[in-house]
């Protein structure tokens, strides 16, 4: 049977200054990833919240990536989903978590991988 | 300590007909249930593919909603993450998972409840 890929969900905890706010930062960290991972992008929506978070989610042809972060408790919740329909990506996707893991500069984190 | 919300995962296997190619019935599922929970939607992104499968990714300001189906096999995987910022919200977030597997009209699934 066909199984569509990884799912891999963390949420970040006692994460310190900019990363949280910094939505600019965080969208060109992610389309360097997508460039670097030669995936492709169908379109993505961001929002800024009133107390300095932000929430960014990409649909992909591989499916997607959301991030959601409150600066006010120094925490960010951090998906990425890639299908395997045309290659097998479980690599693409943990590297794409390493990847947000270093830019939010935290150690505090609940780690979830899902095979879905 | 502040914890964000619930997120349900959700993976549909065996789904027959119509629900995995109908776009059109689910952006039309989602926005009534968005309506009927009072969620506030942000951006939404939607894609057909080739195939017949589509992507659906609704960017809300309490989280992020994202249905992928592959009707090739049969399958479809559903997210649902609700943030508890202002209000408690974990018991919309099974609502709306029930809504969207009663639409899809099967019983196979992977189903997995994460309190972020």
């Amino acid at each position: 049977m066909y199984t569509p890929g990884l799912h891999i969900i963390a949420d970040f905890k006692e994460v310190n200054g900019e990363p949280l706010t910094d939505l600019t930062g965080f969208k060109l960290l992610l389309h360097q990833l997508l460039a670097q991972h030669q995936l492709q992008l169908i379109g993505e929506v961001h929002h800024r919240f009133e107390g300095g978070g932000y929430t960014s989610n990409l649909c992909l042809t591989e499916s997607h990536i959301s991030m959601h972060t409150w600066p006010e408790y120094g925490i960010a919740t951090f998906d990425v989903f890639l299908s395997n329909y045309q290659f097998d990506n479980n690599a693409k996707t943990k590297s794409i978590y390493e990847s947000v893991k270093n830019w939010l500069k935290t150690e505090h984190i609940n780690y979830h991988e899902i095979y879905r």
